[in-house]
């Protein structure tokens, strides 16, 4: 099975991105599946909203993550418990989270499970996606060998390591968060897929989608800034496709994809 | 000269305890300059507003110190450049940061210095207060060798490094931004006085002024939190006095304080 | 019951401290349970060794506790399974980490159970002290009423918040970690003592233990550095003693302790 | 003038990669001037000696940058005073630190200016890179407009920040760091070349150059380790090269460069 994954989308062009090259995109790639990280994808930058969550369904996306933003618009805590297909981090605390972090979506027959994790170096005190994930893993292993992870992290060597550490025993994982696309898709010597960060779809010319003034700025001044979303300029659709055999799960190929708006046409 | 410091004011319940008890305190203990962390000072605990400033002012404080929090209500950049009476860390960038980190008060005929200077570990990447301090004491002394600096830092390693490092060049280092006052004032062996966190000023039953169930869900939950101050309950005054020799700088006493409402009257 | 706890003992002087000083100590704070952080207890200031575990044992130390220099001496791996009394942090991740996280001491009778736990802001990524400790505490309570734990943190506003949570359901929470002992020894609402540092025990007049060198010199040119523990000068031995009801668990006093050892012959 | 850059280089390996390669590669791309950072060159995989930069520089490199592992040899402070290509990030304590953070290439009578710097987001305490190399550039524009920048870096934001902030005054900026090559090569909108991060040059089948199972564990059980670089399996170069016209400084042309040796022969 092909499953498509795509980067970060931030704000209103990010979801418009989506709306409008995804179909395209699909048309060429031809995915059975495809997930997108939906994190940053309000018109804030932080967090998603139901209405935006139904437009991406809408458009042909199977499967929303997310990641530290997640909560960011905190309508989430309404709705997430009701999405079938919006899921959150599995590694934030067992007790106090709603949502869940991941499922299982059809593929002709063939079940694909959807995982999503975050990391912790630099980042929040999330529980140890390590351990989850290798209890997790072994539980689905009961219904499926295929499974995608998408691994919300910023320290390039706690991806690699997670990737490493679950070689064999999961199909792919693909990073997120640092909204920068890594040169280094390739297959692990277990047969797992792996590439470090995806990359971020919705504004090429900010600052990882932002107005590149208030980011420079905070740098600056050392003075706390609210970042706002680029609205203007050349919108980019990141991401990688990987396919993946239904019975060993292993992954057979991955290719990054990074395609501004006036190449898609 | 005595100098009282009175660490972080917190809200709402903070300036009430400076308006209502730090005059008789100051009957008590008899300050000739009495210096207040004032960065916690709004209704919200961060940042602070002129006219708070001013109502410190007129209950008898000679100088307001701030920290991390400085900016954090921007109404500053309207005032700061204005109010002859109220510092900011030193450290922070100098081409783009409005406001002074020093000022110099006259005491019976002598100057008293009084520095602010914030940490690196664990915080916001300003200038190097090390070099910095050390930089500006050399320049202070042609005028004076009375020298107070309210070093805003989270860990004790840096407070009491900077203190060491300045040791017998400037009178007095106290600590801020814990809001938990430490047991360990004391003066060093070239004759500068110390004490690692002064602690806080304001609602004495919440999580450092704040209303604890927030902040508690905060650690449970790893979501994003908006603290509320504590407006209940009783109020504390946190601080220390400093008795400097006006000749040599030299601290000759430090004591802590720390004095609930219901002690003071 | 009543509990003497002493905070970091450090290098060598902070052994000979726990040796010459802690029975005296005893005599005249007269605990039935003695417990002392041993995490920087080598002659190089990190980790443990099996000889001072035992040489504090003989001194009339009944646990030892630990923190993040659990491992830095790494014999530790070979005896922590067969040390009876000697704890570390049990939110180290479970499937990974030898030794265990509590210990059960029998007073008179009653028995008190000690735990170790460590702080995740600003420091290693454990696994989550806040379930952890609901869930051990739920099952200790089965056996007892009276706890007490060693939360080794570097944030104030985390050790006060794991206090405060816990605040009914443990006999008392004492921090350790930043060598410098607070003024806030205090009981919360439900009668939980609270202590958010107990302070370091060795060489008095260093950084933290450590030789003022060094680590003022790595602040001025940030660059790797070993630090050496001060050999010289005044020891220090720093902690707290508390009295429990042995029936509720409460804890009825709290006080800290902190001597040189001039002052204790 | 065309500059290859190649990013930091690992170990034995690494070194080896140089020897053997670097003269192919120059051979196929024609650079004018090849810098290769060299923070990870010894065996350790942390800092470099002075026998490996004199390797390197027969190898046919012109200026070797390092980073944050600058001083993990510490024979460096030996012998960084004497080494007229060996840079070190600019923005270490100006009082403190020996060495230079920038050269002069004489390029065929134009002159390059090859500056290190150091992000401080997730890392040292560094002084202000922003300010810094502000003040640098406007200096060296005296002499030259070819400026070109190994930022050594850990986030994104910051790389993409400076580069932003520098856009029209320097010729490129390139990341090192994440020892990951990311995707996004391309001139900025006032002609600065930029690409996140080169990569790492030494064992492809590694951590990020060490060896797997030591970095898993330091996952896995959050105790200190010792990472060991990898010796085995295939090689990787990886970096870029940049086409600038000497007259502007501008970029006309940027390029990652990623190979492995059995596709280099
Ligand atoms: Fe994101
Ligand atoms: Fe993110
Ligand atoms: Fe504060
Ligand atoms: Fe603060
Ligand atoms: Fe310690
Ligand atoms: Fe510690
Ligand atoms: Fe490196
Ligand atoms: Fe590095």
């Amino acid at each position: 099975m092909r499953v498509l994954f795509i980067g970060d989308v931030v704000g209103n062009m990010g979801v418009h991105m989506i709306e409008s090259y995804l179909p395209k995109l699909k048309q060429e790639i031809k995915p059975q599946v495809t997930v997108v990280n939906g994190e940053n994808a309000t018109s804030m930058g932080r967090g998603i909203t139901l209405s935006i969550y139904k437009r991406m369904m809408s458009a042909g996306v199977d499967v929303v993550t997310l990641g530290n933003h997640a909560w960011s618009n905190n309508e989430i805590l309404d709705f997430i418990d009701d999405t079938k297909r919006l899921i959150r981090p599995y590694n934030f605390p067992k007790r106090t989270t709603p949502g869940k972090g991941y499922t299982m979506v059809n593929v002709n027959g063939s079940q694909l499970a959807v995982l999503n994790f975050q990391g912790r170096v630099f980042m929040d005190n999330l529980d140890d996606p390590f351990a989850l994930a290798d209890e997790l893993v072994t539980e689905i292993h009961k219904t499926t060998n295929c499974i995608f992870m998408d691994f919300h992290a910023e320290a390039t060597s706690e991806k690699l390591a997670i990737a490493r550490y679950l070689d064999g025993k999961i199909s792919a994982v693909v990073g997120t968060h640092t909204h920068v696309q890594t040169n280094d898709a390739r297959i692990l010597p277990q047969k797992t897929g792996f590439l470090t960060d995806a990359g971020m779809t919705g504004p090429a010319d900010g600052m990882l989608g932002m107005k590149p003034e208030s980011v420079i700025n905070r740098f600056l001044n050392q003075r706390p800034a609210r970042f706002e979303v680029l609205e203007t300029g050349r919108g980019i659709i990141s991401g990688c496709y990987i396919d993946i055999d239904s019975k060993t799960g292993h992954t057979t190929h991955i290719k990054t994809v990074m395609l501004s708006d006036d190449q898609i046409n």
